[in-house]
């Protein structure tokens, strides 16, 4: 089991994303700047584990305040509940966790609880938040495995597996779960450039399974839909609109409208706190453009001409329309997706409105 | 003016495309073996510039060969043909330009020419296939000309550029063209995994004459699409059959599927040596299968875990109902396509029958 990001020795312990498949690499941060790092520079990525990440880098960073006085001690909690809020900006998951921390924190000051024990406090909500994660999965794969048949061929984009989350994975959970449920797939790993997830993470986590795996190049998946070789794409979600406009790494739109033509099932995998309520359609999601040295290089090794013009959006947008199911640890709904996502229980998904 | 392929002092001279964008360097051919490998390598690539590069290999074979019987010349031709027509399966333009040495040498021998005679025919065939494709791909430039307006933005696969060519270039050749008209426009570089042609060689063309050019990957080509920053689609083409249908390299039917659905004009420009008309369509059209480690690295990176299965078709079809115009020396034709086809002149294109 791949332990992707978790609390070990008053520490936040992740495996570096950066190094896979090549090398097999621990970050230990001990300063919640790290973590931050971490997740601006993609040693850790994937919406769930970003969460989980930031939820375990707040309780890191509040470990090492020293402003006891009320006002200081939330003025300190702001400030890194909001460097978190500004490492990236699409993943529902990230504002998620950082909203659940400071319910935590507001809960805690509203009981009159010393700053060491909401410190405390705080370290056991975000390690709850990282077994929660991996429960979550579980949930969610068990929900989505009847979509699979034995002997389905499926094409994913990017890693939504056990490095995307704190173990165990969203759209790769589902194929894990089919796997238990002892029915034959094979799954076509997209590359998924540029910064290649789906070559070094996916087809890794794969291959360490035992999961039979092709990886082809992005470019191949509509050849391979044409030629009948692909069975249903199953991809996870960055961010999920309140009208099931999802985003998720770049070229996820481009699947699903192939998908569509070639009328094969489309499938997204996310959990609840990916779902943002708070955002009417996929027009009003934030989209990343990072920089351009991930187009014109792969690993640090450059492709193209000095001094081309890139343009590197991370994620885009697929409308609900393209999306044949969303696949939650609630269960799997379909359209209407409004009225499906307003039925999804939401105790934990309460939009962006500050706690305190 | 780049020159791609060409005879220079007994040799076949070609800038090695591998080593672009980072080395401009050259290889010199003494022996047609060497001209093989280099087809087979990528070193030239392009299905214009592969045919060139064997018309002048065959030459360079030839030179060399002593048997100066009839049958041992004749055997020696056949062998050498044989073995071009071995190096790669797709590109229609290696078996055209192959046939044609194939006439002169017939027309030779028909004609009681000396062995020496012969040879020296068979170069001078070879040079003027080479200054031929220049001026074909000059006029198909002008023709495409009127599809483009200015201000438009274009998306591009691959190289169809001077570099897939002796020169100038056949969907470049159509850029080129407009920009000698004074029209603004502004291209984006699909990077075209796995080989990079775009990012390397497309990228690299369009900056030496300064043209507008962004480089992407291909993931993103759809979402452009969707956001409106695609005008119109250009590609190159491989071998066209007698329908229309277009092989072209790998990822160049989804963009056609994408265009279709944006209702976005998706051009293939292609001269009159790449139309196979004894191919009825593009189910027959033998699609080549390249080995994995294009796939699993990049310029020999390793990218992928060690034993990662790789699907690796290196061309895809495009239908003719995808194809918005065909762009040929001969002027642009559109529906139906087996029509305009068929009336196209075609003097130089015999199909595969042999001619001795």
């Amino acid at each position: 089991m791949i332990r992707t990001v978790y609390w070990e020795n008053d520490a936040v312990v992740m495996i570096d994303q950066r190094a896979l498949p090549g090398e097999e690499r621990y970050l230990t941060c001990r300063d919640y700047r790290d973590v931050i790092a971490a997740i601006k520079d993609l040693a850790v990525r994937g919406a769930p584990a970003i969460g989980v990440a930031a939820a375990l880098g707040i309780a890191l960073g509040m470990r090492a305040s020293t402003d006891d006085t009320v006002d200081g001690f939330r003025q300190g909690f702001q400030r890194i509940c909001h460097e978190f809020a500004q490492s990236r900006p699409t993943a529902r998951n990230l504002f998620w966790a950082i909203e659940r921390m400071k319910g935590r924190c507001a809960a805690g000051l509203a009981a009159g609880l010393s700053p060491e024990k909401i410190r405390e406090a705080l370290i056991r909500e975000a390690q709850q938040i990282t077994r929660e994660d991996i429960a979550i999965n579980r949930r969610l794969g068990r929900a989505g495995c009847d979509l699979i048949r034995s002997g389905d061929s499926i094409l994913t984009h990017c890693n939504a597996g056990a490095l995307a989350t704190a173990g165990y994975g969203t759209a790769l959970g589902v194929i894990r779960a089919a796997r238990a449920a002892k029915k034959k797939v094979h799954v076509y790993v997209d590359e998924t450039r540029p910064v290649l997830q789906g070559a070094r993470l996916t087809a890794w986590e794969l291959m360490r399974e035992g999961i039979p795996a092709t990886l082809i190049t992005d470019s191949m998946a509509g050849t391979l839909m044409a030629q009948g070789k692909i069975d249903l794409v199953l991809t996870g979600a960055d961010r999920i609109a309140a009208n099931g406009d999802t985003a998720n790494k770049i070229g996820t739109y481009a699947l699903a409208v192939l998908a569509k033509v070639h009328k094969i099932p489309f499938y997204v995998a996310g959990p609840l706190s990916t779902i943002d309520r708070s955002i009417r359609s996929g027009a009003d999601i934030p989209i990343e453009t990072r920089g351009p040295a991930e187009v014109f290089q792969v690993q640090g090794l450059r492709i193209a001409p000095e001094g081309v013009a890139v343009f590197n959006p991370a994620f885009d947008v697929t409308p609900h329309r393209y999306i044949s199911a969303i696949i939650t640890e609630a269960g799997v709904i379909r359209r209407p997706y409004q009225k499906a996502i307003a039925a999804l229980p939401g105790g934990r998904n309460k939009g962006d409105a500050p706690l305190f």
